[in-house]
């Protein structure tokens, strides 16, 4: 056993906690295998004032951590993740296991003694769909059948909101403003089913990647966040990747690109798609160039169509295809002030120009189509011509191409082929609604998926925060999956802490943008925290967020003691000033006189009140600040 | 000597620096004392593809930072800063300078001799309105009056646009979307009185802080952030608030409010503003709760009128009066899950309750008015019943309370008396604009000066980001000035790094809106990073930016060298992968050939340029990749 490979079991230890006062639970679907994870998050009871205690319902909560937090799970990183899916693909009986793979390359890498360190130790067989069979979803979707997959994640959105909506405090929601979308007060799955049907949703579920957890992605769902790791040619490693991965995943991560551009590419791959709980994404053209030399214009169909067969082999669940970067859109980008900044953009339309060829994947879609409906891998239909700037936002060449990725979503649908539509970039406010907008007309209400955008171009190290006000607004107004920015967008490779900030800033915008929509149950959480706040629950306003360690970690620098875990106020305004504290003692003053409604007290003679709230207070509350 | 004091001069020679590449430059008025800070960001030239250096314009932005980045100012804490606008003061003739102070306060601290250490040294005699005087900048402008001070923040706002826009790829700019602001394509001293005389903006700018800089709040100008500081009871000293002061105005912060609610607030607030360029706001309503032991109930009309005094005859700017507390508003926060979360809001409507009596700030509101404007505070009219959480959002006792501060926006406009108005707080994104709308409506158009809003309640340690993307959208809708959260909200005490994180935070949602709401140049900036991005120019990128600190740190924690500073990619995406680098290759092709537009070079025909390309490629830029 190679460092590789023990660094790689130590890593993982540290990942098998789950979150403070979190336990990780199932929801069981129609048949046993269909098991929903679900994090409960244990609430501490309200302290009333007459001494009784009052218990706060758990909060359930969308888990994306995988097998990694169940403390029955057999985790093994050489061994990957249990195959969850496997019984529901065997069932379909419309695939076959290969007893060899059909890449060329695989073989180049798996002959190889060099990288027999390097390797993951247990590659499984590959499986394909047999000869005249389509295993898409919406293959399946449109045929009427609801599959497990399906069935999983209906469960999974409606996270059990039916429960906690029992408590009608923490049910009351905004009405939201959803610009069109379609949210069911609970969902099935053949609402599911129907979604994927129309193409306005999408599982990415290689065949070939039976471990992970279905997600769905789709404007009338929870809106989702994708993170993107991946090496570049001068850092990172198979362990680093890998370990950001599951990183990513334990802050909330619904999907993973990995977008590695550096060494040992495919074997780094491996290891993730088989650890991952979560749909990996890829850009196959960054390995296929890089089995050119990273010479652009080397570039063929045959290595691409090999390049595609590979990852699909090893499971990758969407692939990010540059289709869209026609030969005569080239010259649109000219008066760009930043060009083509899509790295698969500008390989491709490098290619074009140096052989004044039609985009070998424009000319070779129906091809690609063929491919993807044999594992189930989704398009995500890459925009090569976004803009690179605030200056080159909406511009002729980023909307030119959106009408072609409409036009290939058209094709991709007469495949039965799942879409989504990558989006931008950078675009200023004012302009953000434009995209989605066009995007949901031109390519008929395929689910969208954008790069933040970010608002600005002038905060290189806080481009997280500059995308996810973008990002918070296009996913209101309708984009389904939001791809995570870092801090260290523009400046290097983000490392594992850019990683988490990326995914808590995104966690954030997304959320932010189910409230707006009015996503069903999307409030519940908010409430809790506000009632955990307003009752000063310290620990219960830790663990209801999104980075309970943080939370705790910034609260105790001034007051770490437990003692002040109980206290009714923090370092921010000391005792005194406690606006939370003078409410709830004028509260309580309504409450001890058994009168629900200080409305009512009003009602009953306002003056008489106050000189009952004044004897009241000084028996019960007298002299609080005093004694602090 | 005592420490104090010589801790605040160590503090000081960290912060006389200017930024990377940056220097002072004055824009001069109609008269050489109206002297407009501006910063000069010097750009290194671009590389072409030639062999020869194309020069880039210097950037011009707005100063925040005051006399301590400008190397010929005499810098000593003990002193304060320079008298810059005294002799505006004095040659209006309106005012008279007072052999001692009003404030019975004052006196009750100054013969303390326990305080001797920690007392400023050199506290002026405090100036005052003649009687019958009105000495408020609202005043003039209705008169029709141009002050030096408005015709300082014209020239700030211009901010050397002109000059600037000669460059015409930097001049491009969006079109705004400005929701009826009226945003004039370059200010005149004019335009600036006029809305001041209108109530649309004001200038916080008290006759006893004549060290300040003019700087206007309006929806019709460049929107402004302020950053809020002060000690608590449990934590912090009169060092590290002055501290905090400067590095927030260093970073971009516009005004600071001190907000000390612990020991010596008198003390600290005196060191605050003697030396600070921007101007400050206070809460006076804490520092006279702290005189009557922190007893709500015992604060009277008398305490806070002298508070007041105290304050404005230190030169407190503007000053937060909740005035709109209103008795039989109070009931309708029964219902709400976190009751009141105003500070000065609980505190009211504790004493409210308790006398069941109206609040002796609505009562006494115009012998409020008669002391502003005999020092020229401006009314920040508080929000004490803003919506803690998305749960109370937009209710009923927000909106009352709103109609009320509107009612009080009328007379003090009666009075000539200058006014903002305080905003939320805690609003899910599509309940922001109805803030906006409603805010200008009962308002009759007084700058709106709003706290984020957060978007979510459920991410403490990160409210920095959860109120910038609703921050962003209101500043874009139309509010004024943006009042900064920092990562400790609701956690803790903000130490200089939660406020440099929350200025710069803050800076983003404020710039974001003005490039959204069309402000004449904002995207100059923007695009020049674009530019020094696409042509790789780190340096550039870095000092352009708000932080160059961070971002060159986070770029180097890869690539440190000095060779890396100018290398055509990062550790992003690596050498073979930067999409930038192959357009400009691209773009290089075409400029090699004289074509200026790629589109001219496909008309000529593009078979035709297709070889041609690729020798020129072989010749010029062949082998590229390999190089690296």
């Amino acid at each position: 056993m190679n460092e590789t490979l023990n660094n790689l079991k130590e890593i993982n230890k540290s990942y098998v906690q789950n979150l403070p006062n979190s336990r990780k639970i199932y929801e069981t679907g129609s048949t046993k295998d269909i098991k929903v994870p679900i994090r409960e998050i244990t609430l501490s009871p309200t302290a009333k004032s007459d001494g009784t205690f009052e218990e706060n319902p758990p909060l359930f909560v969308y888990d994306t951590t995988g097998p990694y937090t169940d403390p029955n799970a057999q985790i093994d990183l050489h061994v990957g993740l249990e195959k969850l899916r496997e019984k529901w693909i065997t069932d379909r009986g419309d695939t076959e296991k290969l007893n060899d793979f059909i890449s060329t390359y695989f073989h180049n890498r798996y002959t190889d003694s060099d990288l027999d360190t390097l390797r993951f130790p247990n590659i499984p067989k590959p499986r394909r769909a047999q000869k005249g069979k389509n295993v898409s979803q919406m293959h399946y979707a449109r045929a009427g059948i609801i599959t497990p997959e399906m069935e999983f994640v209906a469960i999974r959105e409606n996270c059990k909101v039916h429960e906690m909506r029992k408590n009608k405090l923490l049910a009351r929601q905004h009405k939201g403003m959803n610009y069109g979308a379609n949210l069911p007060d609970i969902y099935t799955p053949k609402f599911v089913r129907d979604e994927i049907a129309a193409g306005r949703a999408i599982i990415p579920a290689n065949i070939n990647h039976p471990e992970s957890e279905p997600m769905i992605i789709g404007r009338n769902f929870m809106v989702k966040i994708n993170a993107n790791i991946g090496n570049s040619a001068t850092s990172s490693s198979i362990e680093e990747e890998v370990e950001k991965m599951i990183w990513s995943t334990r802050w909330g991560g619904d999907t993973v690109m990995d977008l590695s551009t550096g060494k040992n590419i495919h074997e780094t791959r491996e290891w993730i798609i088989r650890n991952s709980a979560v749909p990996i994404g890829t850009v196959p053209i960054y390995q296929a160039l890089e089995k050119v030399n990273g010479i652009a214009e080397d570039l063929t169909w045959e290595v691409y169509r090999d390049t595609l067969i590979e990852q699909a082999e090893q499971g990758v669940d969407y692939f990010t295809i540059h289709a869209g970067v026609r030969l005569h859109y080239i010259p649109m980008s000219a008066s760009r002030l930043t060009g083509t900044v899509s790295r698969g953009g500008s390989i491709m339309a490098k290619w074009c120009l140096h052989h004044h060829k039609e985009s070998f994947l424009y000319e070779h879609f129906e091809d690609i189509c063929e491919i993807m409906k044999a594992y189930d891998v989704a398009f995500s239909l890459g925009d090569g011509l976004r803009p690179g700037s605030i200056y080159d936002a909406n511009d002729e060449a980023q909307f030119a191409e959106l009408e072609t990725l409409g036009e290939l979503t058209k094709i991709a649908w007469k495949h039965d082929v799942q879409v989504m539509i990558e989006g931008p970039g950078h675009v200023p406010m004012h302009l953000i609604k434009e995209n989605m907008d066009k995007e949901l007309q031109d390519c008929y209400e395929a689910p969208f998926y954008t790069l933040g955008p970010l608002t600005t171009d002038i905060a290189p190290g806080y481009d997280h925060i500059t995308s996810a006000i973008g990002a918070a607004q296009i996913g209101w107004y309708g984009t389904a999956m939001l791809c995570y920015v870092t801090p260290k967008e523009h400046l290097g490779l983000p490392d594992k802490n850019d990683v988490k900030e990326g995914i808590i800033t995104y966690k954030i915008a997304a959320h932010a943008a189910d409230l707006a929509k009015g996503f069903p149950g999307a409030q519940i959480r908010d409430n809790a925290m506000s009632k955990a706040r307003f009752e000063f629950r310290w620990y219960d306003q830790f663990n209801i967020g999104f980075d309970p360690d943080k939370a705790m970690s910034f609260h105790d620098e001034e007051l770490p003691t437990e003692g002040a875990k109980i206290a009714h106020f923090c370092s921010m305004c000391g005792p005194k000033f406690c606006s939370m504290k003078i409410s709830q003692d004028i509260r309580d003053f309504a409450d001890e006189k058994d009168i629900k409604d200080i409305n009512e007290a009003f009602n009953e003679g306002m003056k008489e009140q106050s000189e009952k709230f004044q004897k009241i207070e000084k028996e019960t509350i007298g002299g609080i600040y005093q004694k602090v």
